[in-house]
């Protein structure tokens, strides 16, 4: 091993890599590894990235909007591995075949973005929000300390102050997070924290048996979970009356408005969520109606003492020193049970600073504007069943198809009611020409949940889709 | 509310919404809202996606390679707010003014692209997996079903198996997740569930108090958490030792390689990890050295019981429909603590098929070649001091100052010392030159802490360092 520039080193990989060293003046090796210079090729490299942009602009981005495209391309599982090159090789495939298989990824991948997607509580493509997400992937920051993500901390520290200002809490706190689960899973450790702040040493069994809603067998309730737009029926909670009794009880009131939270931006329609100032802590999730983007999800908590410093904090010494120059309180990465963690707040801070509050609160008064026309058109249209009036953008029907249409609504009807809605989804999926949940829920045997979110959507599509559904299920 | 196309429909909007419905001769409205067609302009739009692009690819992927672009551009958070225009208002800002927001966000983001970003454990530009996120953020899939996310579900597949080749278990299952702690948490969760079933129902409070390692206080051991790389050093443990115990005691062995698991690939350098077959699960992060991108992590789990969906499952009756026309064992996402969930694996399925296995391995055996460069380089330099022999790609080391140099390392010297990485460290940052941790670590003064990992890095790269390092302190 030599450091000097003009002496070749002793070669103990093969005869490839000797060649390459006596055509290279000063080239140091190590372990057979020629050290100098990249190894990379950054021109074929950048030309690849510059190919691949183009075909995800002209095959994703510009068909985005088509609704002559099909929402899916349905290829069964073994059709698709037979399709599909997985396989992972001992050498790597040229630049030509990996845009093959990109495209291969495109057509066979389902069209969230499709304005007829409705099978999720996300949908549609947000041009802001997609710029936020390829400069993210662009940059692969990770938000954890100033030093790091000087600029993601910001846009995080101002995105959360403001949706602190629209649940209508004077200060609080926050942290995004990969989902509505992990925000639900936060809430509670806080809750139980503030709870018992001796749990990080002691641990659960110091404690007394814990339960999350009131009782009477001798165990501590601590935390009630209300929720604000339910996954299915997307049905909102009365909070000002269990805040009542939190407050009675002195309970934490955390709030799971993953869904719902969204309305608070409507001045019409945030009475859905009346009382939430009150909650403890609110999860919020921008990536389902405000489209963010797979995944952008808050948490926020009211409390000012830094709960979730204190709750989460490991003071990693390797990247939370105490010594730095600069002010180390806006490395906020000890307040995450991750270390590595997404900047997603700057998706949803792009959008907003596209659309303004103004462009955020027209679309939610549109989607659940869309929902009301939806709602009055199954009602007056024969075989569609409205399940019961929504509060926000599910509409939840079934379909019954003209074999049904006289039966008595026994036994017998409800069973073969609910093999009807899994028969459409197959025809649909397989046409390919739009996607709506279905299922059973509480009692209620399989039934159509159609999501509305997207600005590209519009009254056409609603038609559509109950023109579709009749007529993939007429024959039924 | 009429759905007749040829009815004007009441209107209870504005004056402007009045106007657009007398020139729209089919328009429906719904609280305000006109619902004919869709209200976003996909063309701007569009054409907002494509100059952005420009910028991302101009700014952030050709400039990634260049050494004589600035590392950081430091300000500090003061300074930084009042530079970017972080407010979020009521209207929104024009696309031109956007583009300028994006400018701004790239040109005061730390670049860790830079092949003198060493700060972190990752770092570089892969052009495949960046290809592979871009695409990822255009489609927007969710990876829980198969019905919306065939490709991607089929992909991560194809990634585990191959990961749990390389660990050398015959069979197993996995799951990528969003960081290195959660694929931990996954561990002791389902440790915790092999050895006690009925946790889900009874919780924490029907167990003995249960603990991680092996004690003698009349608490349960159930799991060993070994580490393949630590964090600061790179330290591996020896695990066929621990396995040992483990099988002996019948505790489960989790190893977290969340960063040394990469050296799996490489012929040489794997026996850094002999023994890993005898865990029970793997923490294995792609994004740290196979510069998969923020984040790629996997958890990968020897039993073949479905020990995760037992464990996770939660069966919800929206997403996980057993009645659909389709093998649902496809439907993944019950094993999982989130919803929504991300298709990490295939950033690191389209690195792996561009570069083949083989050039994984390159990659690894080139970054540890370099640190064993690195490493003598510091033996030879005078004023730098090695704090151990690194086992993998962590260099740990002081620079002493001229001033300090002649001094006996007593109280005294090392009391000086600490000081000198941090103040370094605030003159890289300012010059922009180069990042690089340091941190203190049981009970030695703050070091630095070396990372090597891109191919874009050179020997030339390490000497630039250690002069730079000396440029800035020698003074001291």
């Amino acid at each position: 091993m030599s450091s000097d520039p003009d002496r070749e080193c002793p070669v103990d990989g093969g005869i490839d890599q000797q060649e390459m060293v006596s055509s290279k003046k000063s080239a140091v090796l190590v372990d057979g590894v020629i050290l100098n210079g990249p190894t990379t090729d950054a021109k074929a490299g950048e030309k690849f990235v510059e190919e691949a942009c183009r075909l995800i602009m002209e095959e994703v981005v510009l068909k985005a909007t088509d609704v002559n495209e099909k929402v899916c391309e349905w290829r069964s599982p073994e059709q698709l591995k037979q399709l599909l090159d997985l396989e992972m090789r001992d050498t790597g495939e040229p630049h030509h075949r990996l845009l093959e298989l990109c495209q291969d990824v495109i057509r066979y991948s389902v069209k969230t973005n499709h304005p007829r997607f409705f099978n999720q509580l996300y949908a549609g493509l947000d041009y802001y929000s997609l710029v936020a997400r390829f400069m993210i992937e662009a940059l692969n920051p990770s938000v954890y300390t100033y030093e790091v993500s000087p600029v993601f901390l910001l846009v995080e520290e101002a995105v959360l102050k403001k949706m602190i200002e629209f649940i209508g809490w004077k200060e609080g706190d926050g942290i995004f997070n990969p989902g509505g689960s992990v925000s639900n899973m936060y809430a509670m450790n806080l809750a139980r924290y503030k709870y018992c702040p001796d749990i990080k040493e002691k641990g659960l069994s110091g404690l007394p048996r814990l339960i999350l809603f009131t009782s009477a067998e001798g165990a501590a309730p601590f935390l009630v979970c209300a929720t604000s737009g339910t996954t299915v029926l997307g049905a909102f909670d009365p909070l000002d009356e269990i805040a009542d009794i939190c407050e009675r009880h002195g309970l934490w009131l955390h709030v799971d408005a993953s869904w719902g939270g969204s309305a608070l931006l409507s001045r019409k329609h945030r009475k859905l969520l009346h009382g939430v100032h009150r909650a403890d802590s609110v999860a919020w999730n921008p990536h389902k109606m405000l489209m963010a983007g797979i995944q952008c999800c808050a948490l926020l908590v009211k409390d000012k003492s830094d709960l979730l410093k204190k709750c989460y904090s490991a003071k990693a010494s390797y990247l939370f020193q105490q010594d730095k120059f600069y002010d180390v309180s806006y490395d906020t990465g000890d307040k995450s049970i991750q270390c590595s963690r997404r900047p997603d707040a700057f998706k949803f801070w792009m959008t907003w600073k596209a659309l303004g509050t103004s462009g955020l609160e027209e679309r939610v008064n549109r989607a659940l504007a869309l929902s009301r026309y939806l709602v009055e058109e199954i009602k007056k249209r024969e075989g569609f069943k409205l399940l019961l009036e929504p509060e926000y953008a599910n509409i939840c029907f079934w379909y019954i198809p003209p074999s049904l249409r006289e039966m008595e609504e026994g036994p017998e009807f409800w069973a073969k009611l609910n093999l009807v809605a899994p028969a459409i989804k197959e025809r649909m999926m397989k046409k390919g020409s739009l996607m709506l949940s279905y299922q059973p829920h509480r009692g209620k045997v399989n039934f159509f949940r159609q999501v509305v979110i997207s600005p590209q959507v519009s009254r056409e599509d609603m038609d559509f889709l109950l023109d579709e559904i009749d007529l993939l299920g007429r024959d039924m």
